[in-house]
């Protein structure tokens, strides 16, 4: 079985993103906030903008399952404040949920939160509940910087997000340390912003003792842990500078790097650098980088060709495709299994 | 020849900082703003300093020149004014100057500017023309944002930086593009802003088309590029999805990536994904990482190791060590063969 870690609902109805606008032009006038229910949506809708894309390119690639969350760049968590964020976090899981309903066999849910700069974490807790426990979601996707490239918020590492983290362990779920768009004109939000934070988030974790107060924690990086397993050396000589511990004793407990790297080279240095244990499979796909690369004919963001054609021995082939996966994500574990999968 | 373009006078004597700390107390307390001749080191101190450090280190791994700037965490362009930023870069330039007098045949200057948030960049003119005219400064260190973290300034494609791009081009120096300290404490200084900073500096250009206004520009993007080798498919994908040209002919006449890369498997990658003629020797020796790496037993900042055992011909790893750094930096070509290098 193949399971990719990292899908977002990319590919929405219309109606979702016509939905949001009026929710942005109501914050300025809120004669025009719309209700969560005048969003209409129906299932044939919904599943058709799965067959047509994400699930077609599923069959074509060989993928049978994807974690399966809203679109990252359109979380905008630094729009409007933490009601505008409820309630549209709301009703993208919700949306999401239902996909998951129509295709039990190929789509398990991961949560948005409802993030806001400079609210309290603590208030995503409800979502958060409500998304694992009525809507079977297997993981989270947290954002370190609410604040959408202005980086306002606490490190990782703060007391500021232990609300969730705590809750985290107590579901045993996961989170995608993932931004949303950059609404800094300095950072391209998915050629800067989502490396950068890849790369702060792991260091903000490298700096700290986090995983001392919560052992089972576990955070997933995505893009291939955005600069850190390139520059590997790098981190293992801060870390040593620091007095911490080697990495893997360190960090490898707790967290583990996507494989959303849309060259060779790029699978070869992570699989080469990084525990095989640490290594889960994701495309992203649908996501940032849609086009076909000239020099091999195939999709920029077919991960899969690249774990193919990899230096690695079948079992730890196994491992980044599914059985690291089902670790890291208990909930996911069990959701495939009471598919019998 | 081997030349390293990426050395920081990290080792100077402590008066220099001690003088530092008196000029950011008189910020707050004007009475206490030391005047820039208090500051006195004898070129005893000054050849100590680096016939203990970087040239013994230097000679111990086989490198015959050095680009020498001033140490860049200690730019700090955040603090204070334009008049604080300027009495700064102009101390720190002498000295880089001094020693590079003192040591022609192994050390050729580069300039930190004097620059500051919000301040026009046109004012470090003054300063990038002394360096050049009187040091022999043969590049710019540019600070892509001098807020330190916070990503204030406009990217490196607005017309907001040309003056400066017109003086490089006069003068055919080339900029390596470096951040100094944050003061972000979402960003550790050397583990994440350093490589955010290369990241976004890359992407900025991709995204635009200051190349076509500025053909003869060149920037160098230290830290072997921060995330780009990396993610190199990625950034392809990007391009083509902005109808921008291939990367080689978008941004490779104009941008070149260094070594300051940890460990082997960053610099196969480097070697591997990036064209040679691209790639140019460095360490940032003594710099961020100065441990010695339990796994190889050499230092991690020994990058020539990493070099010598990469899988490139023997002409493409002169071009690496020196014939690149000759082409790119014209006025270290003249500079060498004055002294007969």
């Amino acid at each position: 079985m193949i399971i990719d870690i990292h899908g977002h609902y990319t590919t929405a109805p219309k109606a979702l993103e016509t939905w949001r606008d009026r929710q942005i032009a109501g914050i300025a006038n809120p004669a025009q906030m719309p209700r969560a229910a005048e969003l209409c949506i129906g299932d044939d809708e919904l599943r058709e903008s799965i067959e047509r894309n994400q699930l077609r390119l599923m069959r074509e690639r060989g993928i049978d399952v994807t974690i399966f969350s809203p679109r990252a760049s359109f979380m905008a968590h630094h729009i409007g404040d933490f009601q505008v964020s409820s309630t549209w976090a709301a009703l993208c899981n919700e949306l999401c949920y239902r996909v998951t309903r129509l295709f039990p066999r190929h789509f398990v849910p991961a949560a948005m939160l409802p993030q806001s700069p400079g609210v309290d974490p603590a208030t995503c807790i409800p979502e958060l509940v409500k998304c694992v426990e009525e809507y079977g979601n297997v993981a989270i996707n947290l954002n370190p910087d609410p604040s959408g490239g202005h980086w306002t918020a606490p490190p990782l590492s703060d007391r500021h997000w232990y609300p969730i983290y705590e809750k985290m362990v107590e579901y045993d779920v996961p989170a995608m340390i993932h931004v949303s768009t950059s609404c800094n004109p300095s950072f391209h939000t998915t050629g800067a912003h989502y490396l950068n934070a890849d790369t702060t988030a792991f260091m903000q974790c490298l700096t700290s003792d986090l995983f001392k107060d919560f052992p089972s924690l576990r955070f997933v990086i995505p893009h291939g842990g955005g600069a850190v397993p390139y520059h590997w050396g790098r981190f293992r000589g801060l870390a040593q500078a620091l007095n911490k511990p080697l990495l893997d004793e360190h960090l490898l407990h707790n967290i583990f790097f996507d494989t959303c790297v849309y060259h060779q080279p790029g699978i070869d240095l992570l699989t080469r650098v990084i525990p095989i244990d640490n290594v889960l499979f994701a495309s992203e796909m649908i996501g940032a980088v849609r086009g076909i690369d000239p020099e091999t004919g195939y999709h920029f963001d077919d991960t899969k060709r690249y774990i193919d054609a990899a230096d690695v021995a079948p079992d730890a082939r196994r491992k980044i495709y599914e059985t690291n996966a089902r670790r890291v994500y208990p909930r996911l574990d069990a959701a495939l299994e009471a598919e019998g999968l």
